[in-house]
């Protein structure tokens, strides 16, 4: 037990998207906690931010410890989340409430949009001459978040996706006299990430997925057609991924038709896409075609989690709180992949504001120069990030027979 | 060795939408075959009956044992499969191609219309006084085989499904305010099996899935609108399963915008059913919704197979070599389960004439009256199908504190 430690408190929040291992990243900073000694108060927000500003807070103390590790199993964010851009005065609100609770560290479990919101908290308790130590835990499918190598939350929806397109296509492959294309819809916002992991599993050229339209690039509609029914004449069936953000060479969604408005950033909340692709392969090229939407199973799949992409999430949680006690603030925690053979990644810090509102685009290295296959630099990149190795599946292509 | 069986020849086939575990039975089969001594040649027919027609045949008897063990773990029919239906003269020539390539026994792993292709080729044997031994072994994600207690593929299907709702509404309930309604569309052509079993993580009234619509009853666009109302305003958020193939009261398929005419066997080909409905909840409700549409990943997830299903696969595919070396014919081999406490499975043998073209429907003491939940008759069928308990997933719903 650290005597500097006695009486403090930690409040911890999640926000944005939910992800299958956010929950590890929770454990990781209560276990933390329990380590440090002295800490005699940890407490969850509820619905992040607004459970902060709304003063809806549970204790998180008392948990049991065999909780505490299927918790770390239980998909999505189990302490609630939100979508919710801070307005004038909110900052000083929180950072008020938090005192009033006899709160010394804050941890928010998110992605770009959380950090700004707790830079803006760490800028307003320094304004207060307010101590109250603000440290991010990085979360996102998308890994679109700067300064770290990858983010907690990407490797499990990777692995569900380049496991999806394997399983899928498949079925596909069983029978492409009857639905010889597939579409395979895969979130993402405005970085290919999650489409190019989808081709994770591919070894050969021949092999699915066969075409990527990640939503960087426009997807026009001839080219689209063309590629289809260049795969199709070759090799007898097509298997697609497209992200449901892509959009057309007048910057016009495809899944307009499931267009939903905005949310509270201003991020356009699209679907449709991988249907719209259907009935253009059906109607321009006399195929028929169908698809897979895994929506949020992508990001909540238990059953997909890469054991990595968990222990990870639970170290970021745990170096948050190390980062807090050690008096960091205005920061989030980084993945710094270490140099060498085989993979492994420390944690480090950087600060908010270089993240805040900033996304990582996929680097152009990372596909090909049409953007509709990824690089072995990609592979290198994510394959250790998927976890255990992909299953070995065996084709039956042996010598026919003769008779 | 037994010298009866000396220089005989099996070829297998397989027919109809794929599972996660056909390979499996496949497997069996050819296990059972190298058991049996002295059958000296095991061939697959490629695309199913298709191949047997057009004598394309593959040489199944130098797999290697590891590659059988990954091939039991390799979802979709390693073999190709078909939608045929056999026209006039079929069925003769495919009894006179195999018995051409020297086979004694013809086993066809498929659902109702295979059943029905294999009928009509062993009544064509006994025409031709042919004692070519024709055995089917059950096959379909769609659990509507008669005769048997269930159909390997339905349980790992059943536990993605299972899975899927309660993973995809753990996301759903971490924001309510956000995306308070969710859709997960799911398959099972006439009957609810399918969308039944995506109930079977439910445990308690307030628990995910709130609402199931199944193929058998009309959907009435009023009494669905009320139905979310009343949920959503009981618990703030609403999580719905509805069968693609679900029609409203005037027997119009929900998914009409998707539709894609027929296939050979004249079933209606449709999609677009949670799309149509996520439209309607956000246009009358004023409600966001969104939907997951898992497609072919229900009958393909390699990462959700039931171990009871995949072990069940093998034991059928077994015991249809035995069958047929015992000089049956013209029978599918069945699931009998045995009575008393604990779940067991022997198997059995029915005619094929019984089951042919026949569709098994779901019980009405499976659902409880208004068809919209699964009732503690169907918990006991179905929850040995799942094979592993489904995971414990933790809820944070402790005290909440006041300051």
């Amino acid at each position: 037990m650290d005597p500097a430690n006695s009486g403090k408190r930690l409040v911890i929040g999640q926000s944005g998207g939910a992800t299958a291992v956010i929950n590890a990243s929770l454990v990781g900073a209560i276990r933390a906690a329990h380590d440090a000694g002295a800490i005699d108060g940890i407490y969850g927000a509820r619905y992040g931010i607004e459970g902060v500003l709304g003063r809806q807070v549970l204790d998180l103390q008392g948990i049991r410890d065999d909780d505490l590790d299927a918790l770390a199993c239980t998909p999505s964010a189990a302490l609630g989340s939100c979508r919710y851009r801070l307005r004038a005065g909110d900052a000083e609100r929180a950072v008020e409430n938090l005192r009033a609770l006899g709160a010394d560290y804050f941890l928010y479990i998110g992605g770009n949009d959380s950090a700004d919101t707790a830079h803006q908290m760490a800028l307003a308790a320094q304004a207060m001459n307010d101590d109250l130590r603000i440290i991010c835990v990085p979360k996102t499918i998308d890994n679109d978040l700067p300064e770290t190598d990858h983010c907690p939350g990407y490797g499990s929806a990777a692995r569900f996706l380049a496991l999806a397109v394997q399983d899928s296509a498949l079925c596909t492959l069983s029978m492409p006299s009857h639905y010889p294309v597939k579409i395979i819809e895969v979130m993402g916002r405005d970085a290919g990430w999650l489409a190019a992991a989808a081709a994770l599993g591919k070894t050969r050229e021949e092999d699915p997925p066969h075409l990527l339209y990640l939503p960087e690039r426009p997807l026009r509609r001839e080219e689209f057609l063309d590629d289809v029914r260049t795969v199709h004449a070759a090799l007898g069936y097509a298997v697609v991924v497209v992200a449901e953000t892509v959009r057309d060479e007048n910057g016009r969604p495809l899944g307009e038709v499931g267009h939903q408005g905005e949310d509270a950033f201003g991020h356009r909340l699209l679907s449709g896409a991988a249907q719209y692709l259907v009935s253009l392969v059906r109607e321009e090229l006399g195929l028929r075609a169908r698809y897979d939407k895994p929506g949020d199973l992508q990001r909540m799949s238990s059953a997909c989690v890469s054991t990595t992409d968990r222990a990870e999430a639970e170290l970021v949680g745990r170096a948050a709180v190390r980062a807090a006690l050690d008096g960091a603030t205005d920061k989030m925690v980084t993945l710094v992949r270490r140099p060498g053979p085989g993979y492994a990644c420390a944690t480090g810090l950087a600060d908010l504001e270089r993240i805040a509102n900033t996304q990582r685009p996929l680097p152009d290295t990372f596909v090909t120069a049409n953007g509709k296959a990824i690089t072995q630099a990609f592979r290198d990149y994510a394959l250790p990030l998927i976890g255990e190795p992909l299953p070995r599946y065996i084709t039956l292509d042996g010598t026919p027979v003769t008779w």
